[in-house]
């Protein structure tokens, strides 16, 4: 154990930040460069040097967190939009990662990494253990994981989750359009057999209060499925992407909770960030728009747990 | 078309620099802090700067970049090895991917990525296309794609492939371990499945030399699967990893070629990286060692090509 090691289980840490937040919302950090507020335009504008352009998605999404912190347990921030700005994008990464943990916010990297054991390890180390202690405030609490090469490529975050109290969330079943094409192949179909070893993977990982540390990507896109895989994976906390922007609405994620409304966490990514643009906040600035979609979101998830 | 376009088709530039060299042979820059030469040890020193460690790993793969350049078609840096070092970890990918460009070699990233369409198109800009010309230096010709979010995830990188003349390389069969474990799941198994859409989205991008600028990444390490992924596949580039440390033989990654001895890339990386610690090197300079171990591979590949 080091100075990196938080050994707290990340399950237990989880449960407790939602329970303090009151509702099982969180924040994904997906700045799209289209949609930001013109207050941020610099972050499109060609003109601009790539470390002011990611500069200024660091602005926005810091000042995301700030309206986060405090309503909701966690945030999301997904990397492929920092990946954009090369080096620069790394540091506005570290940048929010660093103050979300400030604003007391849980961060999930969505990261989908995966890679045959040996990149695996050096993966965990990039997001959940970090190389140097100095720079542990950057690093995340848990991470998404993509797991079509098998247990092994795995194991190094599970080891992560043993050691240094991080989490995982192995993608299952996504969000997206095409997303039956491989993940329901087969019969079992794929994404069956996925859970089973995600259960496998977390049952030693079960934290105090019920839950493991090795969670699941579903898409509340699929209510029926959802409502089969929380049933299959009792102690398995769901990571649900799709409300708002990709057509879920509170009524679809109802199921991919336990029975007594707990193990799930509810994203929303664009309804939150760019709600400025949707007609019923028309006018508005973009943070009130913002806090306005929030509420509604935690009052329409919580009303359904009811 | 923007000063980022490079219009000619990936394949063809492929083809072409591979007939160049003499061979299919490409070097995997994958930095394994504990089996860096002693010159490079500050890389694994916890004392060090995260950046003095970075800028260390950048320097050994530069040294090993001009080992490679003229001998072999291409590089593919591993990068988790940088993301570990976060920040500065990107800064030193940009500096060694910029130097196999300037060395006259492709560079195909081995990234992994893979996710929903709007964060793939993210991903596609971070790695292909750039979001500022003035970094253009810095991206990758190629890179490596996880194919199991379906053909919306896979879209953006196509459009990459068509638009700014990059390449992709999706994962079919992987060389680890565990890969079976969902790879060979239903009947008949994912990785056919899998193999039949690599075929579908690279149909369109077929280059003059007659392949595909979407190719596959099989292990070397499944020899039978191997020749039937080659004769379901004609038209697709093959990357071949598992050649050396991970176990696989010369005559192993035969089956991968087309009949004429076109179509694959041979894949070694700690084999010519960290060829000074096996026996046969033993007492030379990590780069007389690391030349050699690369000849020798070259030599074995070709024999079994002839």
């Amino acid at each position: 154990m080091n100075a990196l090691d938080h050994p707290t289980n990340f399950a237990d840490k989880l449960d407790d930040a939602v329970a303090r937040a009151g509702n099982p919302c969180i924040v994904g950090l997906d700045p799209h460069l289209d949609a930001l507020p013109e207050d941020f335009s610099r972050a499109r504008d060609p003109q601009a040097s790539r470390a002011e352009r990611a500069e200024t998605v660091a602005e926005f999404l810091c000042a995301v967190i700030e309206i986060a912190a405090g309503r909701v347990a966690a945030v999301k921030p997904q990397s492929a939009f920092f990946e954009m700005f090369g080096a620069d994008g790394a540091h506005a990464w570290e940048r929010v990662v660093s103050a979300a943990h400030v604003a007391g916010l849980l961060v999930i990297g969505d990261v989908k990494r995966g890679d045959i054991d040996s990149t695996a390890r050096a993966y965990a180390r990039a997001f959940l253990q970090g190389v140097d202690p100095r720079h542990a405030h950057s690093l995340c609490d848990a991470i998404t994981v993509n797991p079509l090469l098998g247990s092994d490529s795995i194991q190094p975050f599970l080891d992560a989750c043993r050691d240094h109290g991080a989490g995982v969330f192995v993608l299952v079943r996504t969000s997206n359009k095409d997303s039956a094409l491989f993940q329901q192949h087969g019969s079992p179909p794929l994404y069956e057999r996925i859970a089973d070893a995600v259960v496998k993977w977390g049952c030693e990982l079960v934290g105090e209060r019920g839950f493991s540390s090795v969670g699941a990507v579903v898409g509340a896109t699929h209510p029926r499925e959802l409502a089969e895989l929380r049933a299959r994976m009792p102690r398995t906390p769901f990571l649900l992407p799709g409300y708002g922007a990709q057509g879920a609405g509170a009524a679809d994620i109802a199921a991919g909770f336990t029975s007594d409304g707990r193990g799930a966490l509810v994203n929303s990514s664009r309804g939150v960030l760019f709600a400025y643009k949707q007609p019923q906040y028309a006018g508005m600035h973009w943070k009130d728009a913002a806090v306005r979609a929030l509420d509604a979101m935690v009052r329409e998830v919580n009303a359904v747990l009811r």
